[in-house]
C-alpha cells in the first residue's frame, strides 16, 4: 500500500509508492527503435489493462474490448489506492497516511500514436471529453479534495509507456502546488474583487509580447515568471474557475489551440518532451469567482537541477518574450 | 542581464538568464563516445574560462595557468551577475529585479574526470575545501544572504560540461527551499530547545532501518520522506549549523563518506546520474542553534514529472527503507 510521507523539516509530504518500482519501463530506446514488447494500451490488448472506468466507445461494443476511441482504467501500478480510511498515523516524530487516493490512465488513442501531434483535432475534443467527464464524476464522491489530470510526453518528461497517455489523480487534500494557486487567487480577489487570471488575460493582451496564440474563446500565452522555457500557459478568456463545467463547443476550441500549439512546440523541437497539468478549482472550495481553469504546458527541454532542487527557484534560460515570438512565428 | 521574476499567483520566484541559452552543452553522446571538443575546464585550457577567483595550486605558479589541483572561477554563463544594485521593480501588477548575484563554477579536478567516483580521497579532501574557503570569502561580503554549492552529476541531472564541477551561487535573498528549512527548524527549536536534526540524527540511529553508512563523525541516511528514489543525507551527527567552520579534520572525515557513499551508488547504478546540495546557515541568521549543516544527495534514476509540477508533491517507488538496505549492503 502506497503511502503518504510527510518530512519532519519542511512539513513537505511526498507519495512513498514501492509497488510502482515493478511497472515496465517501455519506451523508445534511443537510437529510435521501438520496444518489441506487446504495448498495454493498444486496442486489441485491453486485457493487459485493469478493467474500464470509462470509455467512449461504439454502442455495440462492450466493455474491455475494441471499438473505443478513448479508454480510462485504473493505474496497474497506482500510486495511490482507493480503500480502506484516510488515517494520520505518527510516531511522536515522524507522521504519515495511507495512500489513500484514485489514479487513472486516460488512453489516448486505441493505436499506437506515440506523440499527441500525431492525433486530429476530432481525437482532441475525445480526450478532453474523457477528461471532464472522469473529473464530473469523481467530483461526486466527496472524499476527493483536488483532482490533477497530467500528461508526461516523452520520456524526458518522465513518460514510462510510450502510447499516448494521460493519468488523472484524485487526492483526499489540496496539494501543495495547487493551494498556493488557490490562495494566492484568493487573496487577490479580496483585495481587488477581480480574478487574478482574469487581469493576467487583459494585461497579456494589452502587451502581446507573451502571446502566443489566441482565438474567440481561449488565449495562450507565455508567463511572465515561467519556470521552464516555452512554458505555455491555455486560459479561457472569460472568467470559468472549473474546468470540467465546460460545453462541448467551448471543448473544440480548447482542443484546436492546444493542439495547434502542440504542432508548433514539435515543428520548434523535433517531438518536443513536455509535461502539462490541468489545474481547476477543488470540488469544495469558494473558489468559483477567484479561481480560473488553466493547462499549464511545461516543456522539458532542459532539466531541472540541483538549484532548483537546493533553493526551490527555477533557473530559465529563455525569456518568455523570445519563446512566444519564435512560436508566433512557426507556421503550421 | 539575468532578472528575477515573480510568478503573481503564487509568489513563486524564477531567474530568467537569457544569455544562459548560448552555452555549449558538450557531453557525452548518447552512444557513449566523448565530444571531441577542447574541455574548457582541463588544465592547459585555463585561457577557456573566466579569471579564476581562487585556487588550490603549486606555490610556484601563477593564477590561470596549470599546477592547480581544485580550481574556483566565475561562470562564464552566469544566470545571476554581481553588479549595480539590488532593485525591486513593478509595473503595478508584475514584480521582478535585477539578478544580482554571484554564480561560480568550482573545477573539481585538473584530469578529464568525468565521474567524482574515479577521484582519490585526498582530491574529495581539495574539493571540499574549496567549498569551505569560498563560503568563507562569500560569506564577509554582507550583501549576500544566502549561499548555496551544488553538483549537478551526469546529463540526467542537468549537467551541460562533463568535466567534474560543482557550482556555487550566491543570492541576495534566502531562497524559497531554504527559508522553508530554516522555518521548520527554528519552529522545533522554539517548541522543543532542539535541534531538528540532531532529533532525526538520534531518532535514525535508535531505528537503523534508514542508516546507510556512519564513521566517528558523520552519518549517511536515507530520510524518511524522500522525493527521490535513493535520496540520501550526510550529516555532522554532533550539532554544526555552518559548514564553512568545519575543521580540516572533519573536511576528511567529511570526504570519506561522501565519497564512499558515491561509490555504493555507482555500483548499484552505472555512473548514477544524481544532484547534490550542501545546506548550510545563511549569512546572518540566528540559526546557529537550530540549524544543521547537511548535504543531500539526489540520484535521478526517474524524472520529476506532471504530478510533480502540477501538485507540487514527488512521488517515489523506492522506500527509504529499502535504498539504505541496498545501499548497505553494496560491498566496495
Amino acid at each position: 500500500m502506497p503511502e503518504f510521507r510527510q518530512d519532519p523539516v519542511t512539513g513537505r509530504w511526498v507519495i512513498i509508492a514501492s509497488e510502482r518500482a515493478a511497472r515496465p519501463r517501455q519506451m523508445v530506446a534511443a537510437n529510435g527503435s521501438a520496444s518489441s514488447e506487446p504495448c498495454p494500451f493498444c486496442a486489441g490488448h485491453e486485457a493487459m489493462t485493469p478493467p474500464e472506468v470509462w470509455a467512449q466507445r461504439d454502442s455495440n461494443r462492450g466493455a474491455d474490448t475494441p471499438g473505443w476511441q478513448v479508454r480510462v482504467v485504473t493505474n496497474k501500478y497506482p500510486a495511490l489506492e482507493d480503500g480502506g480510511e484516510w488515517t494520520n498515523r505518527s510516531d511522536g516524530f515522524y507522521r504519515w497516511r495511507n495512500g489513500f487516493g484514485v489514479h487513472e490512465v486516460i488512453i489516448e488513442s486505441p493505436d499506437h500514436a506515440v506523440n499527441m501531434g500525431a492525433l486530429d483535432a476530432a481525437q482532441f475534443v475525445n480526450i478532453l471529453r474523457a477528461y471532464r467527464e472522469r473529473l464530473r464524476a469523481l467530483k461526486n464522491d466527496r472524499r476527493w479534495r483536488y483532482l490533477l489530470i497530467y500528461k508526461n510526453q516523452g520520456d524526458r518528461a518522465g513518460a514510462t509507456v510510450e502510447h499516448v497517455h494521460s493519468q488523472l489523480i484524485a487526492l483526499p487534500e489540496v496539494p501543495k502546488q495547487a493551494a498556493d494557486e488557490l490562495y494566492g487567487a484568493n487573496k487577490h480577489f479580496g483585495a481587488t474583487g477581480r480574478c487574478i487570471y482574469c487581469d493576467i488575460n487583459r494585461r497579456e493582451l494589452e502587451h502581446g509580447e507573451r502571446l502566443v496564440a489566441q482565438s474567440e474563446r481561449f488565449v495562450a500565452l507565455c508567463p511572465f515568471a515561467p519556470r521552464f522555457g516555452f512554458e505555455t500557459w491555455i486560459l479561457p478568456w472569460h472568467h470559468a474557475a472549473a474546468f470540467e463545467e465546460t460545453s462541448d463547443q467551448d471543448l473544440f476550441a480548447f482542443g484546436q489551440i492546444l493542439r495547434e500549439f502542440i504542432l508548433k512546440l514539435n515543428r520548434l523541437f523535433d517531438n518536443a518532451p513536455f509535461n502539462y497539468l490541468l489545474h481547476s478549482a477543488p470540488a469544495e472550495d469558494s473558489a468559483a469567482k477567484s479561481y480560473h481553469w488553466h493547462m499549464e504546458i511545461l516543456p522539458q527541454l532542459t532539466r531541472a537541477a540541483g538549484f532548483e532542487w537546493g533553493a526551490g527557484v527555477h533557473m530559465n534560460s529563455v525569456a518568455p518574450e523570445d519563446a512566444a515570438r519564435l512560436l508566433r512565428q512557426v507556421t503550421l
